[in-house]
């Protein structure tokens, strides 16, 4: 039987949403709680029923998306024994991802200085988990003799900038799908790592 | 004979680097003219004399740095008959500059919307001829059967994303010199390009 969620959490989902929309076209700075309010379809007062800060809010969108980013990264790098497949696959999910989730990811990416310290330690570290994940999988290529990497460092900052970047150009109305970006940079990366 | 510029000159540099560092530090609707006079050291009066609003300035950077880009990306193109030796200078010089001055590439590519819309449109302008410069670049590499490349356009687009991503990512007391990261980049550049 099918239900519909609780009420709490679909008022929860809409307000991160709205807050989502809000900081990506204006800037954590540039709104306004009442912003996200409206955005949400609530009175400034209901949104103080949650009890949430912007930042507060900022913080638990941030936290989701470098989550489902760490995820999406281990389990590619998981699933295939083999380096190139897993690099073929972990780029794939990376780059579809940013293209896809764009707005999401211009906000996660893009204001980690509006966060509290105590926030931005916990984000920092997510980070850290997948660049060490991307870093892990190249020198795992490297050490089998599959890939040709003068620098593994240097490749993974690059693979990861291909991605992220495209929270700042990639738009929905744009000449390629997430999919065909996604096609293309694998490609790209192969030839990086030297397959 | 050394001089001093002249004393009006000196006061809008000085301004510049003051808007520059408080964007980059607290996005523009994060910065008050008042932080940028004080960043500036002056009073805010100092800076009305000067007539210019926090809008003026953001696009006063933003289109210096812009055309520093383009004439980096014409030059490198114009410089070397050679498609490949063109590419490598062109990447080298982008990626050099956007290490380099990241904090100046910061406030002009993730501040776009923060422009006036008679303001975005100069700006737009200026980017749509950077991105046709290095795609005209791809172009002629594959033309010339240099370059072994299935969507220059795609190319392109991960060739600026490599540089203009550093601005987020880049810091001057990371591992890596601008220098170091142009060497490294260059590789991988040619790399893709499959030369």
């Amino acid at each position: 039987m099918k239900t519909d969620p609780p009420r709490g959490d679909s008022t929860r989902v809409r307000i991160q949403h709205a807050a989502v929309t809000s900081f990506a076209d204006k800037g954590f700075h540039g709104t306004s709680t009442r912003d996200i309010a409206a955005a949400a379809g609530m009175s400034s007062a209901g949104m103080y029923v949650h009890h949430r800060s912007k930042e507060e809010l900022l913080y638990e969108i941030s936290k989701a998306g470098h989550e489902t980013t760490l995820r999406l990264v281990r389990d590619a790098s998981a699933t295939h024994t083999d380096p190139q497949e897993a690099l073929a696959q972990l780029v794939h999910d990376f780059v579809f991802h940013h293209a896809h989730a764009h707005t999401t990811a211009r906000v996660i990416n893009y204001e980690l200085a509006s966060l509290a310290p105590q926030h931005y330690a916990v984000i920092r570290e997510l980070r850290r988990d997948i660049e060490h994940e991307v870093r892990r999988l190249v020198t795992r290529g490297v050490d089998a003799g599959r890939f040709d990497v003068p620098d593994p460092e240097i490749l993974a900052a690059a693979l990861l900038s291909l991605g992220i970047d495209l929270a700042r150009w990639y738009r929905d109305d744009g000449r390629w799908t997430p999919e065909q970006i996604a096609t293309r940079y694998v490609e790209l990366a192969l030839r990086m790592a030297g397959v």
